[in-house]
């Protein structure tokens, strides 16, 4: 009898967890073992991940352990680092103890998705969420409470307003999906504000095409785009989100809307440990044979999902669903099978069954088999199918418990802040944008990384400039001193990008690293002389 | 008719919830406004929290929106900086924007709770949890499942043990339910661990006294003991922590438990905010009045919970526990009442009904008007209870339906990890420790505070001193240019206290401080050097 193969799975989206599940169901123990690479233990029902941020379903129903969905796999909780195609054997990255470990195969499957890449459009990274993980739902439902929260307290009219304006990129499913459920939230949850009762928040979908929705017929677009401009969104078609700072979302048109939220689903690459590959890409993806293998590596390595770039038999380019995902999973796991019992391989030939997109609040679009539907209907079937689709019946026990809970109480909105954010953040600021005002309260000291500011005082009604500000100065740190009032306004001069350490962090670094200490210690003598003198010629005058 | 009073009052607990509650209860909209400043907008319902480690309880539905359960008070949600108490106002921390904000106030309620509390223990800072918050609970529950799934892949067996050790210190009520949910957790969640099915987790649970739940009778606290004792628990009495390093717990007794997972339920004292107060104090606490008024301002400020010592007409101290905020609560917003409409003041007159504690497993022990019991009944009892006390019909609904469905599907055991942990950490070591070993893989710089450690290197089985390090020098800095493999051991020497700042913030802090920048270009110049000429006098031996 021959040796048991090696089978190692990198992922755990769709692609990854079916392979697997497949694997385990085609092949004898004796025949193969199955590892399984992913950061997270867990894996996420990405078609309902929008409906976390509303709170329709529970934070941890939508995911599902990876050792409940595929027992005889084993897991292994980390990072691909790298991939060695020719060496057969993957490298994974630190755990507890930060030990090499190297994990050898006799066949691969990479099903390692995509990643947001806002390629180096100015103050996209910062600025602008993404929506792909369980954390980012989290993450933004946090961040919507937190500006109800600070809208409730505003006083300033336009900082308010910001507040309330929430601003998504990409017209696609997912774009669609997210406006759809931030509307319906911030729309209920509202009611809980007394001050923003009164409040009309603001909502802004911005598609580069001519209509939302590509995946689907014209006219389910267009009841798509009614419903949603009934509801109060207003879409900005043919237009594209170009940059971001911490106070607006600027758009290709010139357009610039004030907002403390932007979200984008576009645009996206494989992931840098695959952009590294040394094997054929097309489309910037990973190329594949009809059978799904890695050109250059048919075989021994297959790849599907996202990352891989695969034709349907018709000559069509497969869309990035669950559906497809869950048939090339198949197809893969029959070929490694075939290959280990040698086999003939099958391709993949699965053309799609038909597109739904939920639109929120008991509406949906649906084309499926030919027949297109719109509206509660539509919604019904979307949340059977996809209830169906669940594959550990706790999860879709829970998943039906947490939408029949909703009929009968209205969604809570508890920010679930778990980590402090502390470390160092990066922001983007435009031309003539203040940082902070002379009197805010400041805990954070900022340093320039490029770009050049002005630093500024208010006396007497008039604006006195104290000093222009480069790439590596500091600034902000007077408040530390100063029991944390500013003492000067910061605007910038030109486009200007600046790290912001915690005051705890800075402190901490201060105290330890003696040139990083002298630096500063040095800076705040100049500048107390300097703010001593600048008042005496005020008080002269 | 009089004007508008404005009440305020400082902390969401049960202390702060409830006193708002009874507050609108009690008083006309045309009589006060009230606010409430809380750091979050949600309720934490404290008796139940040990349940969302183990994950009887679903994540959010342990706590409840302050603004629904206080539907008439202002909610700020920041953090309360300052108390002026003579000039009546509270200045908060801030928010989205930084500006100054000052809450004015002509009655004040002050209900903060306490917090941990280490007194510079060594160690207990960075590698102690404290079982308090929400977010103490999930970063429990998270590191619980980190040790699981690092050890099903650790090959080393002490490195397994040690992750599979669970040491909680303090044998109150609050320990008790921890080590209990912990150990159902572990216990169950293993199962789905191939590889930990056969290992035996280890469970330490270390007490002052002579025997756990001081607050219980003697035979109460025995069977609890037993009980545990026959669950696998490891009682350490007479005993108490002292000390911890990431690699172990030190004891009082001179014992050392290797272990990854140390929390502690001791020692507390009141918040920062309250020990600066110019206001008399007791037993470390705010000294209060029998009417619940803080001594010295009487008439103006109230405290109450676990901030303020407190004392019951037969002379003893309440307890840190709901049943007596809740009734403190109540007094103070009847003599806040009185105050305005000018009435006389009425003392707090409660003795306590009973005490009730879970032991996890079916199993509690309760106290209550004087009978004991304890076992299935008593755990019975106490579910029923605290579900009665839950004030919010939404959440009450939740929970009554987590607890059925944990009968009819095992706990799930999903790491919400919704922050990647970035900035800077510290971490203690005591001397002969290693931070790490030649070859292992790093993405850390550290940077001594405190102490030294020796640099060593092994070449054919023996181990070559290279350098000693002191305060402010780096380390680990090499395996970020080298490809990520440490070139050599790091031992602490004496006790050491290091900060760890992640690769990506180094980079950040390097490129963007040219004075960062230039220490640590010499400093890797020079060891680089340093290298260089050691491996050729290792190559002439």
């Amino acid at each position: 009898m021959a040796t048991k193969k090696r089978i190692l799975v990198l992922g755990g989206g769709f692609g990854g967890v079916y392979a697997a599940r497949d694997l385990e169901r085609i092949l004898r123990p004796a025949e193969a073992s199955i590892s399984l690479i992913n950061q997270e233990n867990y894996w996420v029902y990405q078609p309902l991940l929008p409906e976390v941020i509303s709170g329709l379903i529970g934070l941890t129903d939508v995911v599902c352990p990876i050792r409940q969905l595929c027992p005889r796999t084993e897991l292994v909780m980390r990072e691909v680092q790298k991939i060695n195609l020719e060496q057969k054997f993957v490298t994974v990255s630190p755990g507890f103890r930060a030990r090499q470990l190297d994990i050898p195969f006799d066949y691969l499957v990479i099903a390692l998705g995509s990643i947001s890449n806002f390629c180096g459009t100015p103050g996209m990274v910062e600025h602008v969420r993404s929506f792909r993980t369980l954390a980012d739902a989290i993450s933004l439902r946090n961040h919507l409470i937190h500006a109800l929260e600070e809208a409730e307290i505003e006083a300033d009219p336009d900082l308010r307003r910001k507040l309330m304006t929430f601003v998504v990129a990409g017209g696609g499913f997912s774009g669609v999906e997210v406006i759809a459920e931030v509307s319906d939230f911030i729309n209920k949850a509202k009611d809980n504000f007394p001050c923003l009762r009164r409040e009309e928040p603001r909502f802004v979908l911005v598609h580069a095409g001519e209509r939302i929705l590509p995946e689907m017929s014209d006219n389910l677009a267009l009841f798509a785009q009614k419903l949603l401009a009934k509801r109060g969104v207003e879409l900005r078609l043919k237009d594209r989100l170009v940059g971001a700072t911490s106070e607006k979302a600027q758009f290709k048109s010139g357009l610039e809307i004030p907002t403390k939220t932007i979200v984008s689903s576009v645009p996206s690459s494989i992931p840098p440990v695959l952009q590294g590959l040394s094997c054929e890409k097309e489309n910037g993806r990973l190329k594949v044979s009809a059978n799904l293998e890695l050109v250059g590596f048919e075989g021994t390595v297959w790849a599907l999902g996202d990352c891989a770039s695969i034709k349907t038999l018709s000559g069509r380019s497969t869309p990035p669903t669950a559906q497809h995902a869950t048939r090339e999973a198949r197809t893969v796991a029959k070929n490694i099978a075939a290959a280990i019992r040698k086999q003939p391989a099958t391709p993949f030939t699965f053309e799609g069954l038909g597109k739904l997109g939920s639109l929120g609040h008991y509406s949906a679009v649906a084309e499926i088999l030919g027949v297109r539907i719109s509206g509660f209907l539509a919604w019904l079937l979307w949340r059977a199918i996809y209830l169906l689709k669940v594959p550990s019946l706790r999860q879709r026990a829970r998943i039906a418990l947490d939408w029949f809970f909703v009929l009968l109480f209205p969604p809570d909105f508890v920010q679930m802040r778990v980590v402090r954010e502390t470390g160092i953040a990066r922001q983007h600021f435009e031309a003539g944008e203040v940082v902070f005002f002379e009197g805010d309260l400041g805990d954070n000291v900022y340093i320039i990384e490029s770009g050049e500011c002005d630093v500024l005082r208010q006396s007497g009604g008039q604006e006195t400039h104290i000093a222009t500000l480069g790439p590596g100065d500091f600034f902000g740190e007077m408040a530390l001193i100063n029991d944390m009032s500013r003492n000067a306004t910061i605007r910038a001069k030109t486009t200007m990008n600046v790290l912001l350490v915690s005051k705890c962090d800075f402190d901490t670094l201060k105290s330890c690293v003696p040139a990083f200490g002298d630096v500063f210690r040095k800076l705040t003598k100049e500048r107390s002389a300097a703010n001593q003198k600048s008042e005496n010629s005020a008080a002269a005058n």
